[in-house]
């Protein structure tokens, strides 16, 4: 028998996700996993990812044909996903230590399918498998995917990325300016270090989207009619969509990926779009996606990660914001999504 | 020399325009035309085309490269497509007494460019010519060409039409269901009469969206998740949209044709949106889009109408709202578009 610790949904949050009190969102529990069966593997989580998407899977009243992926149901343990080490395995595929991706949630052991948990093999030039969390993973993809299929970004595009300190929003970034070789990007982001950062991956210009000349840095970045927005790749939603709203270009394209702007606010608060006559005026494109629609063409895009890698195109090693942290305090270290505290993708290393 | 009475615009709204006092919208003048010159006709407006769109060409603060005609100047007449007859030619194109399309504005008389003034001759079946300015001209060529090119509208699709006893949706609805041949037609309409009527022109159900019940007939009438919307053809933006986000089909489109719930509004009004987050996680696409980009198309669409039209698929004496109304009742009767007076297309005929 394998006992493992558990982080237990045990309250779907309206508003902010609360750590304790009697309306704590999770719950710190012991239990005991069932024998493993065939084409199981059993894992020790190593490394958390710890994604904003996580917030939606936990949403109290959400009908699940309007999500991606499975809700979470209270009482069950938080998903997630993880860079994790094989300890036993019934599967051909995998032996003891191999590391893998698991989809093994907030738990100390995990018994995981073998057909949805994949080979996380050594990285060329001493990179970090960590990586594959954010970078060489699902984030990097999302960026990819938004920007090249979603919205057919080209070299003649001027773009516009917020929460461009973020793990998708830094590569959105990097892919822009050093693999598609666009025109002009301009980062958005929540302080003048985070900026700097932005521009250090490339960016033309970081705009402080808490200044208080911000709404002006904009229209200064985007001087129009000739240097109005082409894609803007949207992680954030809200006030800030609706200010770019105003500034995109005539048939210009969004990509809604994320709206984080939003994602603790109870059902009842509005974003406020003022500016919506904007989308028929200059006939804008926006687009909704999800990732896994595009994963049949991750393989193309990883070639690309890599050749840019091995070129010095991509800057992966700062793109991380590692945390270690005890198996208590992952709640915790998950909120750090919701306070702008990260830079880059923020990865749980469990001690 | 030729007299006119013209109606100019006075003072640009920022929300509802005013028919009298100190911040009359507009003006009444009368003023002598220039001599005619060269490949211009000298018109007399006989019937006018009121439009929603007319709105935006006269809100304050709006920069000219955002939207897709010239804004109407403070001081010059209001813009407005005619049907009229040509009382004096020189271009070779039209002669005397000709029935002709032509921007003359909110005036009696008016010298039009030849180029683009288009030539309006009998229709066939004894159909009044009125239908240019609506079922049989842009109004009818905006609803084929957001269904059909903006959204790629199939048989196979569930689509629903908001202002759909108005000029624009009262197409939209016969089109899906008589040329399309859609799998299911919803409209929505502000009274239960508009309703009866946009049901006699082919829609399987159409909600009355001032009833207290109408969130609940939506959910009802777009049972889920089969029987989500695929199509939303939007005429009126604001809370109707934001309800619709919720009742997309995965990978539904939507096209943003109008926003009328929102043009009367104060720039620093806002629309409440809070489902943005369903255009993400159901994948949504949003287009906004002008008619004038598809002209290109619009004899095949034409030909459509007229064949349909022979084979009484298509309802457009019913689809006209005719105001007779003397030269000095123009913005009075312009007015009643945002009052929900009209069913179908609000044609001002002067007497």
């Amino acid at each position: 028998m394998v006992k493992t610790r558990q982080w237990l949904l045990a309250k779907k949050p309206s508003d902010l996700p609360q750590l304790e009190g009697p309306d704590a969102t999770f719950k710190l529990t012991e239990t005991e996993l069932p024998d493993l069966k065939d084409n199981e593997l059993l894992v020790k989580a190593v490394y958390l990812s710890n994604d904003p998407a996580q917030r939606g899977w936990i949403s109290p009243g959400v009908d699940p044909n309007r999500l991606y992926t499975a809700p979470v149901k209270e009482g069950t343990p938080m998903h997630a996903r993880s860079l994790a080490q094989v300890v036993e395995s019934k599967s051909a595929n995998f032996k003891k230590d191999d590391w893998v991706l698991a989809s093994s949630g907030w738990s100390e052991y995990a018994n995981v399918a073998a057909a949805t948990t994949q080979p996380a093999p050594e990285l060329p030039g001493g990179l970090s498998r960590t990586h594959y969390l954010g970078a060489l993973g699902l984030t990097g993809l999302t960026a990819y995917m938004g920007l090249v299929e979603v919205v057919r970004t080209t070299k003649d595009d001027t773009v516009v990325v917020s929460g461009a300190a973020g793990a998708t929003g830094s590569m959105c970034v990097q892919i822009c300016k050093h693999i598609l070789g666009c025109k002009k990007v301009v980062g958005m982001a929540g302080s003048d270090d985070k900026c700097k950062w932005v521009k250090s991956l490339g960016a033309d210009v970081c705009l402080n989207y808490k200044s208080s000349s911000f709404q002006a840095d904009l229209d200064k970045a985007l001087p129009g009619p000739d240097g109005w927005a082409n894609v803007y790749f949207d992680n954030v939603g809200g006030e800030i969509l609706d200010l770019m709203l105003r500034r995109m270009a005539r048939y210009g394209r969004v990509a809604a990926c994320g709206a984080i702007s939003n994602y603790n606010n109870s059902p009842d608060k509005t974003l406020g779009i003022k500016n919506w006559f904007e989308v028929i005026s200059m006939r804008l494109e926006i687009r909704g996606f999800i990732v896994i629609d595009y994963l049949s063409k991750a393989g193309e895009a990883l070639d690309k990660f890599k050749k840019a890698l091995s070129e010095g195109k991509l800057q992966v090693e700062g793109g991380e914001h590692i945390v270690k942290a005890g198996f208590e305090d992952i709640p915790k270290t998950w909120m750090q999504l919701f306070s702008g505290s990260n830079t880059g993708k923020l990865v749980t290393a469990l001690q």
